[in-house]
């Protein structure tokens, strides 16, 4: 298994799904469960410990609020760590932000843009892609393709 | 022993020691110590449940930046825990403040105001006075001898 | 009577009616008024001695906007003071955020997240339940039920 | 006496003292005391009654943090309250602004800006001067200075 | 006439009917229009002259976005001026309450809360009670009538 | 003269000497003043009709806070208008930044940074230059000067 | 042509399109793409390499989130270049208003307001009639009926 | 060469070298430099073209205000690229983190704290170390040290 996602609730799926969808495109072997850094919290330790018997090769972890849940995968791991913080209600995100990138000096955490599900996937996958040849011919594929896809809009608009 | 706390930087003591200088002057039991929720996690849940086993009655955390501590000591006990979001640099505590009261529903933290060391320690002693008349009779004489420096203090400006 | 729930509107209702449901799953007596900290000063002030006079353990204070409301019950006793702030429109709550958690030294409010009131009605069980040992362990169930619910969640996004 | 200016501490002493020297200035009857809304409520409560009865015209109100000292004396009386927000430390006055300015309909506070002493005498002055004719030639005379100030220092820049 | 209102645009209109709705309830004479600090600064800088030779006591401001109309009408007069920041989107009223509130020393704006209409028509209400015992009157029935519906309203939840 | 320069308070000159050398070292005419929006709002009308007459070709204006003096300039002059907010204490020039770029529909302010003088030069510069082959190659070469510069730096560090 | 509008994705054209409607008005000529910083880099420098030997005058750039292509268009040329923020969910602009106008000394691009498409027409145009009496007319007129418009409204809310 | 290190401006070096220091210790190969986003656009090219070309593994970039540094990066590679948002003034910051992390979806940027340079370092080895042991044996231990740091500080307070 190569990434294993983690998110906060179960209300995360919307955004988080199209991680997944990304990640079986660019064929990635994945885990994905949800486990609370404040609600599950042994359970997150476990499910970190396993992850890394298993040679899981990066985490992604989504979560709102004081969002704790990238964090706390990190301080169990040296493994890399990816944080998608969501656009909670009332705050938009600004405090799932600040609580996922604002981290100490020592424990880093990667974070994506608010909502930022796909980039947290494609991150992801640059990081696999640098031991794998395939995965990297996907992301190529993948940038141009999003080059063609602008072109095309380019051209409706102009057209 | 009645109070712990915790602070995630030996850099939060100065701001923190106004809270054990009160509880002092309230002659509360308290601990405290230094344990990162990100650079030693297991530290403070070991701390947290050996305190929970001395009876440790709540908890004082003081965390800056992405500030999990608070979070991460409420995830690992039912007891009261109050929260100090320390104002570090550059953010003046925006980050902290979001991290440590935005808490999901089921695990709250009793968030003080930025560097609201002081108010930690009244507030624990005011949960500690439900069940001990000593400290409520101190608090009670604290409160008065504020109103008592305020007028002092418009005197000095009127005169 | 242990709580004291103030709202500074009936239109905080549809917020603060999720703690009312939790202390009562918790069997702790409450009482539940609207009081304005600005409309109505002086109900506020007599409703806090005679809360006071009652016995009253804890309070719990809702308020949107310039939310005042928690911080004038604090000056009026040495009880601990809950504080919930409400995401009033247009700014989302972040008026009522620091309005409410913001205080200066000397009169603490314990501050849960925007429209936190569950949290409010959890954090004043975990003060109870300091010398009530079946709130206490409603708690306790409370945690390891919101745990097992997690699980619940996870398995149908894995299954 | 006309004006009652009220700060929340002796520290906004520093800037509310610019005020003073206006009404002074505009030979404006005041009284200056320092009373808190959170640590002096019974003083504060007093104080605006006894300034009612006195036939005081208008109230300014300096605080910071959580700054619920304007909003508290407009509670207590139906004359017109002015509201300045101090700069306090770390929020750089955000939080006072917000606290003063976001009143709820029915209890309006007249909010100048953060640290905004100078304007507050002058907004006294510009309501005294309604029924004062004396006044309102010094507000003109201050109006013009200004600008003719503001023309030496043009002078200064370009010469 | 004693007050002026003036909106920048006549989208500013539902919010500050409030203000209009109140004002005929406490028999205040007022002149209302609309004009544009941007688009038509010569109409504001007539209007602002016309309103003075009218006698006019008291001006009231509504704009939102880069709200320059209540600081250009204070730069016309030195008559009191109260400002409305309306909560125009996309950012909630951030802009309309900083461009109105924070006018530098020498020329006041009296700033009310986001869209707080009702509040600025009491507060002119406030300033021209000073010299109107029936408003006066009126004003403190207001207070006493808010403060019942409050208890209504306590009652229905209660009940 | 092609530019007029406008500073809302002298105190704005230490931030806009650099617009000031710029231009000089471009050799494009142009004045200065001090002249407040809101202190003399004659003046900057006579001033805005003033350069309108002499062909002034771009105005810049420079304020602080409630920095309305860019948009009262726009709404006198067709003429394109550059707005520099500049950082005055205590919000650091969050609220001068909103109050200069968010004008209304049909009467833009062209924003620069918080106290970017230099780019209100080079700006100016490049309008300029659209009728001025010297002006344009004095802004090419300033712009490899700049790259020049960067690549200096650079070999400081690396060397 | 005149003009090169760029947008950094084809979910702008519902904002920008207003811009391009009042080129139409003014008869400016002018050319729209969809070029992404962030996915078409290349196209993006080509494009204004195109323009610059199209001897196109302005650029208007419209962008949302991480808003570089202003600032990444400006790094290719000294023409002078427009930013439209973009009002982007979910922090309403706040991120692209300052991506696109802290932009650092040397570099200039003229913000608007956030979705401030029309204003970066009638500011191109600003630009253009420097040099174009016929654009000087048109921007006049326009000017003129919007007060107009502002009357007209204004009557409507008196009537 | 596995990491390049670029800041867009020399005065980000008194942040960055701590980046440098920890890569040393953990001996990395890397390279640094100086490039501009906006003054230096075409060097900033090819040097990650040059960076790719020589099988760089990941890119860390460092900018501050409208930090466009990364993003540019991140558009003309698939490699990983980190971001460390510089604490510039007057926002503190504020607007290097939007800058930053709010990527559009497709061109991810890793974002780090703000002056988050160790992180950066920490988490570029935590992506070699995925395929190199040495690395991961030196980043188990850095945590090691850093967790009997805290101890060490600890036991200074307590003891």
């Amino acid at each position: 298994m190569d990434v294993a996602i983690i998110m906060g609730s179960d209300s995360d799926w919307d955004v988080m799904k199209k991680a997944v969808e990304l990640l079986k495109q660019f064929e990635i072997n994945f885990e994905v469960t949800v486990a609370s850094a404040h609600r599950t919290p042994y359970k997150v330790q476990e499910f970190v410990k396993s992850c890394d018997a298993q040679n899981v090769k990066i985490f992604i972890a989504a979560a709102g609020c004081a969002a704790h849940l990238a964090g706390v995968i990190a301080s169990y791991t040296t493994k890399p760590v990816i944080g998608v913080p969501i656009a909670s209600e009332p705050l938009k995100g600004w405090d799932s932000l600040l609580s996922t990138v604002q981290m100490p000096p020592g424990v880093p955490v990667a974070t994506m843009a608010i909502n930022g599900a796909k980039n947290a996937a494609i991150f992801a996958a640059q990081v696999i892609a640098l031991s794998n040849a395939d995965v990297k011919q996907k992301l190529d594929n993948y940038r141009k393709d999003m080059a063609a896809e602008v072109e095309r809009k380019a051209e409706k608009i102009i057209g």
